[in-house]
Parts: structure tokens; sequence; C-alpha cells
């Protein structure tokens, strides 16, 4: 079932629901004209069909393997590897003059979105590139940007992210790998670190690990940790890969999904590395490719559920079952309830997604504090409502696909493993959810009360010409609102925190309203504003059981002790 | 990680909330009595424990095999299928005339769902025998019962339910299996079914069949189907196993989970076999084996949730992470949110399916047509509430192991893939659903509203001691009462079928909420209480989104046309 770049989608979305025209009018991103994204979201789109799409199940059938220490990646992954590379898109956003195209994180999220869509697994290598690039953007040294910056740009490396320690995964704090001043300027790293993905490959020349560990002097805590580059192969002096440095993949994991990635656990035995921000500045840096990464993970969600839904749209149009208009199950009231969920559902977390790479632009373009504040919270919902999506629409694409959901072959099982992992790293979706009402609610919940100005706004002026839709997006937000009051209003962390994650999926479920809203306002009695009138009439009323939850506080979640929980 | 059995659980549940003091007083099951009861729960747990428990992780790593046409189970499933067989397991709700217990299906509904909590692939072999016990025991002939029905209850035969074709799904009146008159009482059975759970193995002396096939003068539709018994070996004298029929196993699935038990695709080749029921009347005594099959799955929904609640709260136990009380994970509220959540559904969905069964029991023994109609009513809801259950705690379940939740090894990966099909087999939820709104409502809404006036009459007494937990439980049962009277309402079948799903999941919800109720009641103050005050507060007002969905018709649904699905 070959996948279709949904293009027109994201042109729709860029320009009519992510603001991105206020985006192009930056400086900074005056070159991303809307013939410049357009000609770049077909390009990347055809690469997606074309190259990257067939890779998909092989990657499944011959997962990556490790041989002699060495990983040996599944069939067509260097060839996929090589056309990412070649059409630029690893260092899109990255900055110019290190060979970056400088393109707004808005295009960039949707080019990543796509790959997504058409190979998982292979995707999260040039993301895992991407992240690293950012954080070293933002953080190294000019020499070492110079050395390791075109290079992960241009494919030639590539980039991983060395964070978990097996008593170390959440609570990144709690890490133990050392690191010691060699005195020439370069750090003697050792430890040991789990849940790396693409901890190697055999198609780019070096693989460079950014890793957190601590001085000898560094404080317990995160407050002690140092991020450090730490190259699979010595820059030699022309600065091309050359000698082992010494580090090792131990074992790759055997994983319920995403068989393309090599998931490694790295051994760090006094290897050489540099650092990347200042000593014990590490979480910073850290927190830089986390945010990206976050977004990125976010759009793999997306991503997966836009796979998922065309190919169990594309069974459902050719499987015969029962007497319909078409003689295909497509007509079937239930069959049809699966598939508008599954699209609308699509549409809102590519909304949120877009809306949240659009305010980091924003804040990139200008400097702005209510960008960023604006970015910082939408990332936490992003993350968590596009994996989410992609778990439930891949599950519904199995239900679709009924007794041949559960069988290998047809590729529906594949999505549903694969797309699960993106509910748990990169901070599982819980601490996602903690994130967002406690570190982004300690401006008072002024961020978020901005936003739900915007919406109610908005949904004041949509009354004139579609009343029906606005008034449910209105009062949702109202609710939304009210307890959003309530998680600032406690004092005890735990009282938010028992109903974070329902909180977070309310959140995203008004948002997703309100952006449906603003689309169909854009396509008035068209089909998204026939999307819209699913989304609102069918799925935007779960906010309320969820928001119910959200300010339950904590006394029914610790109201058994562990002894009752066992019995 | 060990799987314990909830003897005390069911033993609450059986006395407390399934009303199971009643079905002891009938004349029918005299004999079972509580100490009868106690017994067979506590030995049927010891089994699960010892027995069936080690045998879940070697199904999944080294599943079923086609060998030369002989399928080679999994290590130890021989022994397992010994050790049900023996226990008396497989015959516990048969006929004593034919070597069963005659126990109440409330209680082989506890054991098998202990036995599926304890290893799903290998417990859906004794599920298909007893499938197969309950249609033969209502539909064959004496000469039929007397030859299969004490080696299928004795576990030296197992038996198989041969429905699906490849273009005949959840349309089962599109199957082209042909049968024809030998004319010595026998049939000739012809063609090819899929889907075939256990359809065949190396630890039963016979495999036997229920195929359904149209006799030359069958009408097209269900109306025109038979029903035949045709065993892989056909009975020599001495009613033994004989020579071989003309039938065999094609190929097996690959699945993404199960793999304990092998998917047969059957090759039937003028295979011989004898009617069971009347001629045309197949699709009457399929009812019967599918009645019993759907509690059978619900069941499995609900042993795998309690297998990966128990699953990951050991792990929640032992895993230490941030500076906690005790160090460990479970600490923390959202970890103990989804512990809770698990819990109070596994209750929910338990107590759905045991009352479910109760109905059955209590239409046996007293024949009386309001029993009847409320096992009608209920099973659509157990089965898909129930595996509904077992897939959302089993995704709970990865996401409590953080990314342990992911790999493999243990074991939380299995439950989640496992459970998967449940929601697909024994007819899809939708179909359940679909049940429910159409045929279950054909009287007029009847059985529904004798359900929801039980509900809120109890909440209506509960009010004196409970009021903040009697009093959601009343309301949502008016609210349940006004979608389903609307429900009722709708001429158009299509109004119904596009929120059948959100209806079932609603209808659920709140007869969880009442059942929680009826427990807090039997134990003030205690665990019980405590756990029904969590799921009133928290998870219940999930309700009233899924009713709105219920409420909302077709006309959204069909929306966008096909074309405007695809774009």
């Amino acid at each position: 079932m070959p996948y279709r770049a949904p293009v027109t989608d994201y042109q729709f979305l860029l320009r009519h629901v992510a603001g991105f025209d206020q985006i192009a009018e930056t400086e900074t991103f005056s070159e991303a004209s809307d013939d410049v994204v357009d000609a770049i979201l077909t390009e990347a789109g055809k690469m997606c069909e074309e190259v990257m799409s067939p890779l998909q199940r092989p990657g499944d059938l011959e997962p990556a393997r490790l041989e002699n220490g060495v990983v040996r990646t599944s069939p067509g992954y260097s060839d996929g590897w090589k056309a990412i590379s070649e059409g630029g898109w690893i260092g899109m956003s990255g900055d110019p003059e290190y060979g970056g195209m400088g393109l707004p994180m808005t295009v960039t999220t949707a080019v990543n979105e796509m790959m997504s869509a058409a190979c998982l697994s292979l995707q999260l290598a040039p993301l895992m590139s991407q992240g690293q690039i950012e954080a070293m953007e933002h953080h190294a040294s000019d020499a070492i940007k110079e050395l390791f910056l075109p290079k992960l740009m241009s494919g030639e490396w590539s980039g991983t992210m060395n964070l978990t320690e097996p008593q170390a995964g959440s609570d990144v704090g709690a890490l133990s790998s050392k690191a010691v001043d060699n005195g020439d300027g370069s750090y003697a790293v050792t430890g040991q670190k789990i849940y790396i993905s693409w901890g190697d490959n055999d198609f780019a020349s070096n693989v460079c690990h950014l890793v957190l560990a601590r001085l000898p002097d560094g404080v317990p805590g995160t407050k002690g940790i140092s991020l450090f580059i730490v190259p699979k192969h010595l820059p030699d002096d022309n600065g091309e890969a050359g000698v082992a440095n010494s580090l090792k993949v131990v074992s790759l994991e055997h994983k319920m999904g995403l068989h393309g990635s090599p998931t490694c656990v790295m051994q760090f035995d006094g290897a050489k590395g540099w650092l990347v921000g200042k000593e014990h500045g590490g979480m910073a840096a850290m927190f830089t490719m986390m945010n990206n990464a976050r977004l990125g993970v976010g759009g793999q969600g997306v991503g997966v559920a836009e796979g998922a839904y065309q190919h169990a749209l594309a069974y459902a149009l050719e499987r015969k079952q029962g007497k319909t208009p078409s003689g295909t199950i497509v007509d079937h009231a239930d069959v049809r309830r699966m598939l508008m969920s599954m699209k609308a559902d699509v549409f809102a977390s590519r909304a949120i997604l877009l809306n949240c790479a659009a305010a980091i632009d924003m804040q990139t373009a200008t400097d702005d504090a209510e960008w960023a504040a604006r970015a910082a919270f939408l990332t936490p919902i992003a993350k968590a409502f596009g994996t989410e999506t992609g778990m439930r629409v891949a599950e519904t694409g199995v239900q679709v696909h009924g007794g041949m959901g559960f069988i290998e072959e047809t590729g529906a099982a594949q999505f549903y493993r694969d797309v699960r992992v993106t509910a748990i790293y990169e901070g599982t979706n819980g601490i996602q959810a903690m994130d967002l009402v406690a570190r982004k609610m300690m401006d008072g919940g002024e961020a978020a009360a901005k936003l739900l100005d915007e919406i109610e706004d908005h949904a004041e002026r949509a009354r004139a010409t579609v009343p029906e839709l606005a008034g449910p997006v209105w009062e949702a937000t109202e609710t939304l609102r009210e307890a959003t009051e309530w998680l600032v209003a406690q004092g005890d962390l735990n009282d938010r925190f028992a109903g974070a994650v329902p909180y977070l999926q309310a959140f995203a479920r008004v948002l997703g309203g309100h952006y449906h809203l603003v689309a169909a306002l854009a396509d008035p009695g068209g089909p998204r504003e026939k999307l819209a009138r699913f989304y609102i009439n069918a799925l935007l009323p779960e906010h309320t059981g969820l928001l119910a939850q959200a300010q339950n506080g904590s006394a029914d979640v610790y109201g058994l002790t562990i002894d009752e929980l066992v019995a």
C-alpha cells in the first residue's frame, strides 16, 4: 500500500491554520516564500513516496543487527539515508553557514512528518542528527561547530543522543557516567548508556554521540551534568573520520516494533570527547536538543497516524463485505465513523504540531518572550497528543482491517507496533503532562490564558458564520479555562500531577476544535468544514470527562495503599 | 513475573456483585455451594499459576508451526493441555451425563478468565472446545453427543469453530463452502476456511471441526447455512479416532501476537461430517456457540487486563526512580493514576462479565425470558468492554514500564500484542455494538430500560450512605437513559450504527459505575469503596462525551465523500 504525501494538506495548514505568512514576513525566514515551500514539500513528498515508503516493510522483516560490534542496517536503508542526505533534508533548518538551508522549523516539521509516515524506523536517524545539530548550533564552540556541523548536515556523519542509563531514565539527574579533563581541551568519557537510537549504522562514515556525563566536581543531580560530543572515529588533521574512539555498541534491544532502528546499549571507556556548552551546563544544552526532539517525536506520531489512515482507507475501499452501495466496507456507518475519527484527529494533531513549530520559528525570528512561552507551552501537547493520536489511529487502522489487521502481512500491525514507543521516548507522555502542569504553569497560567483568550476571541468572531460550530468550541474553552485555573491554584503539585495526563489530553481536544474551526472558516461548505463538523460534534465532547478527572486531585489516586493495590 | 490468581476477588464479586447466591439456590445449580465454588477457584487458580503462567513466554518465543501438514505446538503446551484436561476445566459447565461438571457459567467464566491471564494462547484451545460442547449439547443428536461430548470434555479430543471464509468475514451469509448428503446419514463437506484458531494440535488425539456450509438446496445468505461436525480422524467402530478424514491445514498465519495459538487456513475436500441441528438451521446452532464464545472472549480481555495489571504493578514496585518515599516509581502520582485506572477497569469489566454469565445461568435454571433478554443484552457489552479493557490496560501496562515496556524481554509488550485480536475475533467490537443497538433493541429498548431501572433503584438506596458516589451513578444512568431512548427512536439504523461503539462504551462505563457502587456498599470504608471512589470520580465522567457522540446520528460520519476521504 504505497504512501501518498499529503502535500496539499500541509499547504492548506501552513497558509490558513499555522500562520505561516507571518513567519515568511520575518527577516530571518524571508526566503521561505510560498513557491519555495511548495517546491520543498513536493520534492520531499516525492522522496518519501518513492524512496522511503518501500523501506517500511523490509525494516520490520529484516531488523538491524549487530555483527562483530558493528550495526548492519536493514535492506535498502543505506540508499534511503543517501536520498535523505542528498535531498538536504537533514540540515533543512540548519545554519546556512555550515551547509544548512536555514528553513523554518515549520517546514522541517512537515517534511519530518512525511518521512515518519513513509518509514518511521529510518526517519529516526535524521531526526537524531537534527537534534544534535540544533544543540551544537546553540551551545558548541565555533571550532566544534566547524568540525562537526557541515558533516552532520550533509549526512556524511550521523548524530545520536546519549542520555539514559539503566538507573537513570526519566530521572536524568541520577546518571553516573563520568568525564575527566584530559588537559588538552578534550575529555575522557566513561559509562554505559541505554536506549541509544541509531547508536551505530553502516551508512555514515562517522557516528557522533552527544553524551551526558558528570565531571569530578559536578554536584549530584542535574546541575552537575555536562554535555560532550564523542565521535565513533576521532577527526584527523583534515577533519575526516580517523582512528576509532574508545566506545562500542554492546548489544541491540529486541523490541516490539521499530525493528529497522537499532536501539543500542553503548559503552564508553575513556572515550575522547569535547565539551558542548559550559561545564555543568549539560542540562541546558540537553533541553535544546530535547525540545527539538519532542516536537520531532510528536511529528512521528502524526506521521504514523497519516500512514495508518491511508492504509486503512485503501483497505476499506477494496474490501468487499455486506450489501452496501459500493459493495465494500467503506459504506458501513461504523467503518465511516472510524475513518472520519482517524482523519479528524490527524488534522487536529497536525495543526497543533505545526502551530508549535510556527511558534518556535517566531521565537527564533523575533526573540519575543511571548512566542517563546507559546512554543514552550505547546511542545508537550504536540509531543503527547501527536503520539497518542499515532497510537489511537494505528489501533483503529487495525480494527478497520478486521481479522487481516492482526496478520502481519498487511502492514497494519506494524504501524501499531512501531508507533507505541513514541509515547514513551523523549520523555514519556506522563512526563510531558507533568511538564505542562508544573513547569509550563510556573507563570501562574499566563501562557495558557493567552492561548485560551485567542481561541475564545476567534470563536466569538466565528459565531457570525458557523454558530453551531463556534458555540461548542467557545464553551469547551471556558471549561478548559476553569480547569486550568483550578490546576494553577493547587499548591500541592501532586494534585496537579494526578490529573496531568487527562488535562493535557483535554487541552489538545479543545485546541484541535479551535484549529478545525479555523479550517472550517477557510473552506465554507467544503470538506474542511465538514470534517470540522464531525470533530466538533463527535470528538470534542470528550473534553468534559477528561477535565472532570483533571480536577479530581490526588486523594483518590492514592486511595489504595500498596498492600491494597497488590491484594 | 509470576501470575497470582485473584481468587478472593472472584469470591467477593460472586457473592456481592454478581448475585451468585440466587444461582446456587436454583435446582439446576444446587450443588454449586460456596464451599464447592471456593475449592474450584482455588484449584483452578493454582493450576493457572503453576502450570499455565510459565507457558506464556515460551508460546511467544517459539510459536506453533506447521510441519508436513501437522501443527507442532509451543514447548510445554502439551503438558498444559493435559493439566487443563485433567483438572476437568474444559467440561466445567458441560452436561454431567457426558462427563461434565454441570457448574454454572459464572464459575466457568471466572476460571476461563484466570487461564487467559496466565496464558492466553493456550487458553484459547479449551475455549474453542467449550463453544463446541455447548453448541452440540443444544443442537446435536443423541448419537453425535454420545460419540463426541465425553471425549471433548475430557480433553482427549479438541474442538474448533469453522465460520470465516476469505470473502465472508463479518458477513457470514456470504460463505461458499458446500455440503452434500452422502446418503448414509453423513455429509461430504468441501471448502476453505480461514482464521481457524487451534485448527490443529499435537496433544489431542482428534480435532473436531464445527463447519458452516451450504447444502445444495440452501438459499443464499444465512438462512441457507447448515452446521456440520467434521473430525480430523473418523471415529472407528469403538468410537475412537480412526482413519484420517479429507481435510488438512494449508498454512498458519503470521500474527502480531498470540503466537502460541496456531491460526489455520483449513481445506475440506469432501470431508465426512454429520449434521448438527437442522438442515439450513446452522446459524441458530452457530449463535449458541458464538454467544458462548463472545462471553469467553470478553473474559480473555479481562484476563489479560488482570495479567498486565499485576505485571505493571510488580514493575512499579521494584523500579527505582526519583525521590519518592519508597524510592520506586509506584509513589509518583501519574503512575498511581495509571495503576488505579487499570485496577478500577479490571473490576468494572469483570463485574460486567460475571453478571452476564450469571444472567445466562439464571436463564438456564429458570427458562425465564427476562433472564434470557438480560443475558442477550449484556453479552455484546461484556465482549466489547472486556476486550477494550484488555487493550487499554495492556497499553497502560507498557507505559508504566517506560522504555522497558517496548523491549520484548519484559513481557509487557506481549500482553499488548496478544490481546489486540480479542477486539476483532468472535465479531469485531463494532459488530458487537451494532448488535446492541439493533437486535438487542428490537424490544423497543425494554431490556435496556429494565437494567437502567435497577441501577437507578440501587443508586437511590445508596444515597443514604454514600450520596457522593450514588449521585453521579444515578445521574449518569439518566443521561444513558436519554441516549438509549434517542437511539430506539431512530428509524434509520445508520443513525444508530454511527454512534453504536461510543454508546456501548458509555453503557459499560455506567454499568461499571453501578457495580463499583454495589461493591462500595459491601465494603464501607474499605478498599472496594476507595476503588469505587476513584472510578466514579475519575473514570465515570467519560460517559458524557461518549453519549454526545452516540446521539450525533449518521450525517456527520458520511459528511465526506469517498473522494474527499482520499484527498
